[in-house]
């Protein structure tokens, strides 16, 4: 049973049920989950079952794009406030493709099953349009990542990639491998180590185990445009 | 004016026109245009005026997004009764990028103007509904590219570049540059020209001025796979 101040949060949210019947708003929040999830966590992907739309209460996850041969693009990130519709494929009309989302900081969610938001999507326009909207934002997020793809030259994206990171853990000192890295840009983590011992040679950041510190955002900042 | 058989195919082509009232098909008709394309021309891109929906009669027409700094990706192609949404970006919430529609082959098409579609999609949910599907289909064109931007060497994607082209054509003998392979792939003509030369020392083809014959399709197929 969820509380008033989560009801509260997710009209904030979803601002299309202030113009849903009473009868169904009463089903969404009966039907509305409340998860607390753990870093790491996987609470979408291809195996698993549809999750429906996931609102984002607190926290931060990460969605990302899966290669048949394994290669990850991180496609967009929810933090507090955001709404994911990918996580609902299943009922979306011709999407073809699957988002993993997995947890990156311990993150309070709420979930509505896929099959109540179809029902309303069904009888409300107001719900379509939010779907529309919400969908063509991400498409939006996609192309932006596209373009990353082709227009910079890996330097450059790593060097966007570190100051993105930056901004979200609101420091200089960042916590990431160079694994991680290579996940999120899709390439090998040989390629990763050896832009990042010429970054740190040429004064931009410090490397230390498991950590990246900035030491010249301005540079990074020039290079990563 | 249209004819007859020009209303009888917009119809055809958008279904859900079934679904609206006389008064308002009257104002799609008369505001619906037809043009008849020759090859190279760019019909919708960054610079231009947002074109509307369109819908394709005959011919061939290929949808790519232009990097900031030149590159361009195939995105989709849209041959005859298939219809563009995202020439109607203007009108589209969220849509934050810009496709280019080039003519690849002589071709007719119909536009609505997309003021008169944003009309259309407020009041009917039809619309909305149709918009929503047609825009996810883009969305999973563009998925698929993104796949075979990272899940593939660059060898694998000129095998599926050729095979698609060829299929397009309905020849195995093609008319293409290495520029516009190049082109399409987002990469430099150096790199296509010497994966050709590489294939052609294999067998898999045989390169002439602006052609390529395929002369080994199956190897061709289980490379690009």
């Amino acid at each position: 049973m969820l509380k008033d101040e989560d009801l509260k949060f997710i009209s904030h949210c979803l601002p299309f049920l202030k113009h849903i019947d009473k009868s169904d708003l009463d089903i969404v929040y009966s039907a509305c989950s409340k998860s607390i999830l753990q870093p790491g966590e996987i609470i979408m992907n291809e195996e698993k079952e549809c999750r429906g739309i996931v609102a984002v209460n607190s926290g931060q996850l990460r969605a990302y794009f899966e290669s048949e041969d394994g290669k990850e693009i991180t496609l967009y990130r929810l933090l507090p406030n955001d709404v994911c519709i990918l996580t609902a494929s299943c009922v979306l009309k011709n999407i073809t493709f699957e988002i993993t989302l997995e947890v990156e900081k311990k993150s309070t969610v709420f979930s509505i099953p896929a099959k109540i938001w179809s029902t309303l999507s069904e009888k409300y326009s107001s719900v379509k349009e939010y779907s529309i909207a919400l969908v063509n934002r991400r498409f939006s997020d996609v192309m932006w990542v596209m373009e990353q793809m082709v227009s910079k030259n890996m330097g450059q994206r790593v060097a966007s990639f570190l100051l993105e990171q930056a901004e979200l853990e609101h420091s200089r000192t960042i916590s990431v491998t160079h694994e991680e890295i290579s996940k999120n840009l899709g390439t090998a983590r040989e390629v990763i180590s050896r832009i990042l011992k010429y970054f740190e040679n040429d004064g931009l950041l410090k490397l230390s185990r498991g950590r990246i510190t900035l030491t010249d955002i301005g540079r990074l900042k020039k290079l990563g445009r």
